[in-house]
C-alpha cells in the first residue's frame, strides 16, 4: 500500500493544503498555516499535521510546492530555467534533510518574460503541470494560460513546457488600494447603484490610454465624491479597471492566437477574468486552482515513483 | 494695524501650517495637527495655536485651505466648478459660524478632466493661485502645471483660471507598494548597486507598452530575487517607473505645447518630476509648494479686503 500512498502539499505564503493521496484518490486532507507564518518551524508544523497519516500508512514521501521553497520558506528550491516541463521540474526537486519522513520541494521557474525582463514563479508551475494532466490536449501545441491572483501570471506553454511568462501585479494593487488607500473611503451617499461596476471599469480600457492606469484610478474616488457611488460599486469599478488593463495587456503579450485562453485559479477570480477576456473578444476556459495544484503534485510524484522504479 | 494683519492656514489631511501675515511679510508661523487628525475639535485646535496672535494683533480674519474644507474636515466648502480663478474661489469662500474669530475656508475645484472623467482638487487650487501671484507671467496665456504628491494633479491654466485638470495616483501607489506591498522586501543580497535606479525606472517607459504598468511593476521584485538589487535601488527604480509613467501620460493630456511645465511641490519631488520631464524632452520650472500655498492664501485674503473696502 505505502508504495502508492503519498502526501501532496500546496504550501503557499499564507496557507497550507495537504492531501493524502492513494493512486488517483484523495484519501484525506488537512489545512495548516502559511509558509511565511511558520518561520523556523516548518518541520514541526508539517509533522503535527501528517502524524496520523504516517502512523496509519507509513512514511510515504511528502511533495510540497509553493513559497515553502522560497528563500524565506523552509528550504530554498532554486528556480528551474524556462522552458521547463514536468521532467525538468522533477529533476530539480530539493530534498529536505533530517527525516523522519522524506520531504521533497518543487522548484519554481525563472526566465526572461515576453518583454525580456526577468520573471519568476513559484507554485504556479505546479498548477500548470496539473492543468496539462487534467486536460491532456494542453500538453501538445501552443497555449496561453492565465493564473489570476495576487501576482497574476500569464504563461505561454508549448508542447508541455512553460516557455515564457509575465507577472501582473493586479491582485496586489487591488488589495492595497482597497485596504490601505484613499480610493474607496466615501461610502454611503447612495445606498446602491444600478448597473455593474465591474463592466463599467472594463469599459474604461486604460491600456488604450498611454499612462492610463495611473490617470484612471482616481475616478474611483471622484465619482464617490461627485456622483455618490457607494463603496461596493466603486470597488467593482476598480476591479474592472485593473483586470481590464491586465487582460488587455496580456492579450498582446505572446502574439496573436486563435485559441482560447486557459484560466487557472479560484472560480470567483477566473470568472471575472473570463468575463474580461470575453469583453475584449477572447474566449477562455477555467480550471480550479486547487485542483490543478493537486493534479500537478500528483503528476510529479507519480513520475518520481516511476523514475525510482526504473532506477531500481 | 489689524486691518492688514491676517492669519493664513494650509490645513491638509495630515498637517496644519499657520502663518501670521502682515502685508507682504510673515510675522510668525506655527504648525499643528492635520485636519483628519482633529475630528470634531478643529476650532479648539486652531484657537489654541493662534491665541497669542489674537491677543497681540486682535481678531484678524483666518483664511484656511486644504482638506479642512472637505466633507470629513471642519466645515465643507463645496467645490467651485472649473474654469475657476481667484475671484471665482473668493466668491465661494465658506464662513465658519460661531466665532470668536472670523474663519473662512477655501473651496476646492471640480470639473471634467481632459478625458471627460470627473475630477476634484482641494488645496492645489490655492497653490495654483499662489503660483500666479509669485510669477505673474503665468496669469496670462495657457500654461501646464504639475503638482506632484500623493495624488499628483496636472492642470491646464488659461488666463489665470484653472480650466481642466487630471489626477494621477502616483504618490499613493508608490507609498502603498513601498510600505505594504511585496515588491521591496528582499534586501541585502548586494550592499549597493552602481547606477541610478530612478533613471533605470524612467527608461522602462511603461506608458509605451499598453497595460504597461501592471506588467512592469513585478520587475522590481524579480530583479531583487535574481539580480540582487538592494531595496534602496529597487525603490528608486519603482519611483522612476511610476513617475515616468505619470509624466509620459501627462505630456499627452492637454495637447502639445512648446512652453515649459510649471512644477509646484516639495523640492525633492519636483526635482524628480523635473528630471522625468527632461527625460521625455520637456522643460520645467519649479516653485515651492509651501510658498505657493501661502502666496495663494495671501492673494485671496488681500482680495477679500479690497472687495470689502470697495463695498464700504
Amino acid at each position: 500500500l505505502s508504495a502508492s500512498v503519498f502526501i501532496a502539499g500546496d504550501w503557499g505564503s499564507s496557507r497550507l493544503r495537504l492531501y493524502l493521496c492513494g493512486g488517483d484518490r484523495v484519501l484525506d486532507r488537512r489545512a495548516g498555516p502559511g509558509a511565511f507564518d511558520t518561520a523556523g518551524a516548518h518541520k514541526a508544523a508539517l509533522l503535527s499535521l501528517i502524524e496520523p497519516w504516517l502512523a496509519r500508512y507509513g512514511a510515504g514521501p511528502v511533495l510540497l510546492c509553493g513559497m515553502v521553497g522560497s528563500r524565506n520558506g523552509w528550504v530554498e528550491a532554486p528556480y528551474a530555467p524556462s522552458p521547463a516541463g514536468a521532467e525538468d521540474l522533477r529533476q530539480r526537486l530539493v530534498r529536505v534533510e533530517g527525516g523522519p519522513v522524506e520531504v521533497m520541494i518543487m522548484p519554481g521557474v525563472a526566465g526572461p518574460g515576453p518583454r525580456g525582463t526577468p520573471e519568476v514563479m513559484r507554485g504556479e508551475e505546479t498548477q500548470i503541470i496539473g492543468a496539462l494532466a487534467l486536460a491532456p490536449a494542453l500538453a501538445r501545441g501552443r497555449w496561453r494560460l492565465g493564473l489570476p491572483g495576487t501576482h497574476t501570471k500569464w504563461a505561454l506553454v508549448e508542447d508541455g513546457r512553460i516557455v515564457s511568462f509575465q507577472t501582473a501585479l493586479t491582485g496586489e494593487l487591488f488589495g492595497l488600494l482597497r485596504d490601505h488607500g484613499a480610493l474607496a473611503k466615501v461610502d454611503g451617499e447612495r445606498a446602491a447603484r444600478d448597473g455593474d461596476g465591474f463592466v463599467a471599469g472594463l469599459e474604461r480600457r486604460p491600456a488604450r490610454l498611454g499612462a492610463g492606469l495611473l490617470h484612471e484610478l482616481f475616478e474611483v474616488r471622484s465619482r464617490q465624491l461627485l456622483d455618490g457611488w457607494d463603496c461596493a460599486y466603486a470597488l467593482d469599478f476598480l476591479s474592472g479597471l485593473l483586470i481590464g488593463a491586465d487582460v488587455e495587456g496580456a492579450l498582446a503579450l505572446f502574439g496573436g492566437s486563435a485559441r482560447e485562453i486557459i484560466l487557472i485559479g479560484e472560480p470567483a477570480l477566473t470568472g471575472r477574468y473570463g468575463q474580461a477576456l470575453a469583453h475584449f473578444g477572447a474566449s477562455s476556459r477555467s480550471l480550479g486552482g486547487e485542483e490543478c495544484a493537486l493534479a500537478g503534485l500528483r503528476s510529479i510524484a507519480l513520475g518520481m515513483k516511476d523514475a525510482s522504479r526504473v532506477a531500481d
